[in-house]
């Protein structure tokens, strides 16, 4: 199943994407189930099941506007350098660890919402990488078990606007410009993407090919990173993994290519979808 | 006004600390204001000033375990290498731009909690440190008018395991294990402290002092940390800026010194209290 957040004209809700068509869960089980997020906190995602086949959809996709597959996570962990090509090109040395840095849900945007290049810099990048929605929640969570817990995967965007990522060690400020990162345009529940799938992840500028890696390069795969995440704290229902991106980011290349207003990036996930976002300043 | 976020034999509650006794503001103006965050979010701190006198106390302070004094920021934004001493300690460059890293809520504990030493470490350090809570929110604030967006400070002990913070280029999984780091005892409100106080903080480590410093001597002050982060997203009512430590941590001592069962470490800000933790093993 496709499951999507998402305003509609009657306000913010939730629901299955089937096709070009939009079956609305809120409006069937949101007394239950207010959004995305406490539908898979609950365990819940079977009950979106029966709506699957043989209903009347509520919406054309072009009705709604999309919100990102999780509007408001708990905590959204993104892991940098996961990809030893783009470790390289950026060359940072190997490292014991994964790279962890966090993003807040305001720096988030969902499918078809415009990417905000700020003010402050000319130096917004993008970086398609594929994230893991958790959906059963737990702390020391093994290796061996870590994929129970993934609830479904979405396409994401962690534009990155560099100059600020590069005024001290950590990324924060950088990765946290308002409206600068894309996530959707849904989330595949796990049931159809089984552990340790190679997914494939492209992402173009324009329609140009910029970036193409497979999830079986990941130099920290996913059951390595939920075990490692809540070896620290408790990894929450809806929490996000963001597991890093590829080689080929706007930063490495020669010359340097950075988003600019009217452009359009988009970053597709075989198996998932494409997420698509055009940029804009503010 | 010192205002304090606690567990009442009745509930979770919030109240103001007169001395040895609590005037709980729940019971009284819950119904507008749940909670101290929402106090703050609604601009209302001086709903709470009729209760600061002639009102008989609900508790004594040892009725109620302290929680830490924001119990869920949406954000928590902390400062490192922000003393010049602790930069050097460390053999860290100068940076352009603070250095920001981020805890997340589940990391906390309130006074007189017992802060965890994780299982999977010996490296449990401890670092005072000032934290300023904020209250009108706002984006893109200009220093000149940031002292108008504090609501109240308190102290904070930035608890960091340093094997896990070292283990690649980002501090996150070593400043978030799980009850880490000490918040409290209490906010002090803006009010009692004029823009511009030089704070003197301090950490004992079984009544030993392990760090002092001044807040002059901050790298980038409190309104220039607050011009910055609200640069790239915007400062919300309950948002909380983890200033920076001083020098003396146990990570730079010959021999090192690390937290351990029964250890109590105290950091104490003047103008504001002291804030104690107990050490355990979990």
């Amino acid at each position: 199943m496709k499951l999507a957040s998402y305003a509609a004209p009657t306000g913010t809700s939730y629901g299955l994407v089937d096709g070009e068509q939009i079956v609305d869960l809120k409006m069937r089980i949101g007394s239950s189930y207010p959004d995305l997020k406490s539908l898979i906190e609950m365990d819940a995602i079977q009950a979106a099941e029966k709506f699957h086949t043989g209903v009347t959809a509520d919406y054309h996709r072009d009705e709604v506007t999309f919100l990102p597959t999780i509007p408001d996570p708990a905590r959204i962990y993104c892991i940098g350098l996961n990809y030893h090509a783009h470790r390289e090109e950026g060359g940072r040395p190997e490292v014991k660890d994964p790279t962890v840095f966090m993003r807040i849900a305001d720096s988030q945007v969902g499918h078809r919402q415009p990417l905000v290049k700020p003010l402050e810099s000319d130096n917004l990048d993008y970086e398609g990488e594929i994230a893991v929605i958790i959906g059963k929640p737990g702390r020391r969570i093994p290796e061996t078990s870590a994929w129970r817990h993934v609830a479904g995967y979405a396409c994401y965007n962690d534009g990155s606007v560099r100059d600020w990522q590069r005024g001290s060690s950590q990324f924060t400020a950088g990765k946290n410009f308002v409206r600068t990162g894309g996530f959707g345009p849904w989330m595949v529940t796990a049931d159809e993407i089984p552990p340790g799938t190679n997914l494939t992840l492209t992402t173009t500028l324009n329609g140009a090919e910029m970036q193409r890696g497979v999830s079986d390069d990941l130099i920290f795969p996913i059951p390595k990173l939920i075990a490692f995440l809540s070896t620290f704290a408790p990894l929450r229902s809806g929490d996000v993994i963001v597991t890093g991106t590829p080689s080929g980011v706007g930063a490495y290349r020669d010359p340097k290519v950075f988003l600019k207003p009217g452009d359009i990036c988009e970053i597709t996930v075989d198996k998932v979808g494409t997420l698509s976002n055009t940029v804009i300043e503010g």
